[in-house]
């Protein structure tokens, strides 16, 4: 077996804007700029404290706790969650799921993509195959029953969506399981987003009831801690027992600390935490579009999630442009080009800095 | 593709030790029950109010103090350095990297094995081939030798050794070396318990200068906290890349704040806290056997790690006779056919009690 797979861009570009010779505003990765949870803060603190028995390996699928207070949140039987690292560890074990049915080895994705989801399935030896959204973003989902056979494992979709910001209606979701079922194909629905709809329409896929169903999620976006790895996947009762042996088998385990402090934050911190930064997003969005409206710029007004695409003429999204601009302009973006080929032209730029406003005139300037 | 693979007993053993109807002593799992370094604390603490920048992503090899502060330890370049999520994460990339390279897909184990690596091994599409070590744990290179073929992916190692306390030679490491140069497979050396060696002989593989070679370890042993999840694997130069991209799109990255508290506690914790605990584990070490020789059973005396097997007349080291022996005795192990067909006889006990006395103690008047 002979495995090749590209590590994707995001390190790359941030590695240049933070060597480059002048103030760079970065708005290349999904890291939150806001605060955590107070909670968590105290979580860790309180963590540090404890007995040396509780710095020993927590449960492999997680803390008790934790896992009891996920699943009483999203309604699911605990025995159906897995703490994993990350949404990265999620995916991961939802995707090698699906692979290892012996039900088909292609997983359909989105164009644009993520780009560690087409990285992942190769790893795990699957192909991806492609489904282009339309300009908005959104998903028509009797393409992907175009595309969908027997030798479909599962289908992958991200909601609200990075890049595009669009959030899949409850009706496009409950299509898109029902392909699944068809097919004896996964749907895996990856809702990291889920606290930034920005919508007001989002809805899980848990929603729906189904055992071809795999929810993802993590806390690294809603509790502002991309750097804890804290994750969870929902299995349907059938694939949970694998997906907990891969995980036991990859990692024995997730790490305690960041666990702990996370349960601590779940419990103590309200609603108005999440609303806030919905809030502080909502904002970002106006400005930074209103200045990409005056640069006459075309762009994405995203429904969720963190990033706005912006197109500007003759000024295509390849790599050799983005460190243009950060070199030129002193903003930092994402080629589109790594989302996928739909989005060659376009540049992702991610809203978690204070900087907007600076970032969008520069931008204005920069292309007047 | 379809894979099936076992999951570890531990958890079963330790769950049925944790609903026992009785004073339970347990020496089931590796888990030390000594205090973390104080460094180690104070750096959570530390960690636990920086600013919301220091919460996000790190490096996803590793925060680079810390890949810095290893390498500087162990004598390699930085680049050499990935921190995973543990040994675990580090024995598994090792492996994926050995089964990927296209040179063969067996995996040469010992038997008696540590049972995560066969688990990984099969997860992974490669075949175990055991070779038996001789009754005190040793491994006679010669017979490595000649299972050794051009099918051999990668030889795979834990020294000192779990289960039975064995540190091999230095000879032995180099030997073994030369074999994987000689089929183009990897030497995994597996030294997670190199700061518990009672034999005053180990020597890291790092000291053979060899690029087949890779050598993984963690702190989840020399620190005390197994639930932390920080450790390391040291690749040759050619294979590293490759296993940074696995690591990224397994897990994008490590757990922040336990890398954090990792990398103080290496920096403050001087060379008396780990003499401190081999003393700890030499004395009970003394202490367990020495019950075991009154009460007449076979035992090995570890020259390393935690753990001593031991063996009693007319009773196997079956599932069945360990949950007699909690429910009889109130002692937990583990069974020896966990650990492969050599030690079927056999139970193994992890010294990471202060009751090793009490323990000894009850095992004799139940054997008696």
């Amino acid at each position: 077996m002979d495995v090749e797979y590209d590590t994707p861009l995001f390190f790359h570009v941030m590695g240049y804007a933070a060597n480059a010779d002048r103030d760079v505003i970065d708005m290349v990765s999904g890291n939150p700029d806001w605060e955590p949870p107070e909670a968590l803060r105290a979580g860790l603190h309180e963590y540090a404290d404890l007995e040396p028995d509780r710095f020993q390996y927590p449960p492999s699928p997680g803390l008790n706790e934790l896992r009891a207070e996920i699943a009483d949140r999203r309604g699911v039987d605990r025995e159906q969650v897995v703490v994993t690292n990350g949404a990265g560890e999620a995916n991961y074990l939802a995707m090698a799921r699906a692979l290892e049915r012996d039900a088909g080895s292609e997983i359909v994705l989105t164009d644009p993509v993520y780009p560690y989801y087409p990285g992942k399935t190769t790893m795990l030896g699957g192909q991806p195959r492609y489904v282009p959204t339309d300009d908005d973003g959104h998903l028509d989902p009797a393409d992907v029953r175009a595309v969908a056979s027997e030798e479909t494992a599962a289908i992958l979709v991200n909601t609200p969506n990075n890049p595009t910001g669009a959030v899949y209606p409850p009706e496009t979701m409950a299509e898109l399981v029902d392909i699944a079922e068809t097919h004896d194909a996964l749907l895996i629905a990856d809702e990291v987003y889920d606290h930034f709809d920005l919508s007001g329409t989002f809805e899980s896929a848990l929603a729906i009831d189904a055992d071809h169903r795999i929810v993802t999620n993590a806390f690294s976006k809603s509790m502002a801690i991309t750097g804890f790895r804290v994750g969870y996947a929902v299995f349907p009762p059938h694939l949970v027992e694998d997906a907990k042996s891969r995980h036991m088998l990859v990692n024995v385990a997730g790490s305690r600390p960041a666990q702990y402090a996370v349960l601590q934050a779940l419990r103590e911190t309200g609603s108005d935490y999440y609303a806030a930064n919905r809030d502080l997003l909502r904002d970002r969005v106006d400005v930074f579009t209103d200045a990409l409206e005056t640069a006459g710029a075309a762009y994405t007004r995203p429904e969720g999630a963190f990033y706005v695409m912006a197109r500007f003429d003759g000024y295509p999204g390849t790599l050799a442009n983005v460190e243009r601009l950060i070199d030129e302009a002193g903003v930092a973006g994402m080629p589109g080009e790594a989302f996928g080929s739909s989005r060659q032209d376009w540049l992702r730029f991610a809203l978690v800095t204070p900087r907007v406003e600076a970032a969008a005139e520069r931008l204005a300037t920069y292309f007047e």
